[in-house]
């Protein structure tokens, strides 16, 4: 089987891109199930019931978070009711929403989990404590074991990894929005890779118009964020998964520039 | 001509590494220049009279650096006497060592530029108003320019890299030790990438031993560091440049694996 | 001569404060002068015409700021024009307003300075260099030198008084809505305190309702700022000047409660 | 019953302070029970065997501590067979040491806490979510509660105070080394004070000889810490406590200048 696992979609033209490549991965890659990243697909910043149903009905079978994820108040009225939407789950107990979901998929049962990473970010519970928790209830009702890894640095992403390295199938970082090239089977069978980088307008800085980010690193000044316009990037990686197995044989990763 | 710019250099096995992998590249890649960040180069942190000799011998013409560059103290006895070492140019006034050196190379001056970030690192004057100020000296001295940017995010890299675009011949990033895969040549010429990588332990987390970066993640607890063993990595981009225009013409990326 | 340095006044609970106590002290306390942070004057964060008005009304002479200066946009239509309005002058050049000003009473010329630190804050010019250029350019020009130095931690802003002692009549700090207790005339004639704290809501967190930052602290979600009600606390010092030698020849800090 | 709980003691010559004024203080204040944070007792950054045993031998009934704990690698060969030294209690599962302590007076149980904030500072679990697990665990144990906050934030310390009005006898905040001058018993019981301050050289940055940490703050090099001589600051506060009915009746705060 094959799992495409998506990088955060940025606004309007990341939605419009995702459909669009993502059904070309599904038919030319035949990719079976698709995850991706949702924090930022409203307007660049957060989720609404618009644009995650945007993303389900173009062909996300479960959505990821980060930090944005309650950008758009919209999201806590129906984050409790979407059964594959999925926020980090280093929140404290009694956060809205849930950290883990299992997506069933034919005979398997997949398993997706979302954290965040602490450094430079603000602060969660212990990430790789949480994750042994997630695991002690998850590892017996799961065939597959994703995590989408939400972190600024590279050490906390790769520590991670090798943290997880044969005991899930996928440790992919999100958040940075520029992909890394360092995709890998770790020795013990995890597929990794330190950044997925992001879906939308590839001459932007991280998706936002450049002439308002460097007017905010030139002036020290608040701005108006607004998103940029043009031909769009779609990053992602591609997981092989001996279906007889539940291994993973393989990470592709996939950068279309339009 | 064709220009090597080299990620972050670690340690012994990082030295052994750009040694090996720079001669391979000069010869079948038909290199002419080489540019390498040696802050890390002397034991993972700083740089050394030895560990310098080691990266000009094997083949280093300019040697950038980065926040590293002061952990060995021997760095003061000889960074004001090299004329091809070079440190961020937005340390104080007054700092020891230069920002920016001159390479000349058959009838080409090769200005390379240092810089750091500063989201995320240490407070440091503003890399876009020094960068203005280096330019304004060199600009007529120079045939080809290049700047090895040392930064933590992404945003604050892509937002040098499009502040440039047109007027240098290529903005690289280092410090974060993960390849990103996003090269490419700006629309106004300018040759970027987010972060080159590093030089150095591929098993490992930026270098350092897997299990002792994971228990300071898991422990909140000093550790000691010390450097990873096995393979290495060798990342890099190796820019074209047009001799009669002075342009950049290409970008290929370079990321070999033991 | 006294002169009377007053904490960030929080919006109008903290703005009715300052009216009253201003009065208060410039007849008990025969206070000649007074400088007030008015950074969060306007509804907890920013300032505006109204805000900065009632400020001048009720008795500032001169009026400095912080990191929240930008917050609400009305702000650049009349930071320019105000004489007596500063923000931190460690902003790149180029921001609107200035970052000191002269403020002339009876025969003496009294210099307001105004800087940010950079430890736990956004990228600033570095504020000792800063503060030696506006020295050269104020020294000759006035008989008096204050400064507002407006930042995070203890350390930055006690290293910010000896670096300044001797040269200037006073460094206070403000930022952090605390008073502290450690005000005194440093060995060489300047006075010092590490916060002067601020004027607004006492039973609160830096003037917002208790409920709302804890909510804060305890989900890590967003939360909506609403200022508290309740008594307030006027937190200031009053300095002496001797007006012959123009020496500052005490320090006296001022905490009202209601 | 009084309890005096004592600021951050600074190497060397804060022990000497410690001694001499913790004696003053039981004689002349009457204090029965002395706290004090011990983070930087060993040449300003940890604690070694030497400097515990003068602490204890001078008075000081229970050690807290925070986030300079573990320094001196000598600490964990003790710290988990001292009864009264403890650190933050929101260190991961496992740490060496422990989060609180009981100590016996009389016929009363004296609970002892020690906590760490997060707001810039390294990453730890929940302190408002440990707090509520250890209060669980001592509440029925325990006559008197008390809590040593290690946090760099006014808000965060303010906050912590708020949430446990009523629940404790004292909220003391730590680390900044700066006296702070709001000491009050907050409307439902509980002493606070934002910071307690330090006990060490007064005319020092933190405790540090002055032009190492202004060389520090103006070149952005590494420095090598060398603690101040001079005079020194003993800061503290006292706690009224009512024995036959367990509850705070006032706060002093203490500051003895040499
Ligand atoms: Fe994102
Ligand atoms: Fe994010
Ligand atoms: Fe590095
Ligand atoms: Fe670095
Ligand atoms: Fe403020
Ligand atoms: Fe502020
Ligand atoms: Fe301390
Ligand atoms: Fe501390």
């Amino acid at each position: 089987m094959r799992i495409a696992m998506v990088g955060d979609v940025i606004g309007r033209p990341g939605r419009a891109a995702f459909a669009k490549y993502t059904a070309q991965l599904r038919k030319e890659k035949k990719v079976d199930i698709v995850v991706v990243n949702g924090e930022n697909s409203a307007g660049g910043k957060g989720i609404t019931r618009k644009a995650l149903d945007e993303l389900l009905h173009a062909g996300a079978d479960v959505v990821t978070s980060g930090n944005h994820i309650w950008d758009k108040k919209d999201v806590l009225e129906f984050i409790d009711q979407e059964p594959f939407l999925i926020r980090p789950a280093n929140y404290p107990e009694g956060a809205p929403g849930k950290g883990w979901c299992i997506y069933p998929w034919r005979a398997k049962n997949i398993g997706v989990m979302n954290l965040s990473g602490r450094a430079f970010m603000p602060p969660m519970d212990c990430p790789f404590q949480k994750v042994e928790d997630i695991l002690r209830e998850m590892k017996d009702k799961c065939d597959i074991l994703l995590l989408d890894f939400h972190a600024e640095t590279t050490s906390e992403k790769m520590a991670m990894g090798w943290y997880l390295d044969g005991r899930v199938n996928a440790v992919v970082g999100t958040h940075t929005h520029i992909q890394t090239a360092d995709e890998r089977v770790l020795p013990n069978g995890t597929a990794y890779i330190t950044d997925l980088g992001m879906v939308g307008p590839w001459d932007s800085v991280l998706g936002v118009k450049n002439d308002i980010i460097l007017q905010k690193f030139t002036t020290g000044m608040p701005v108006r964020f607004e998103l940029a316009g043009g031909p769009n990037v779609y990053s992602a990686v591609i997981l092989d998964i001996d279906e007889s197995t539940n291994k993973t044989t393989g990470i592709e990763r996939i950068m279309i520039k339009e």
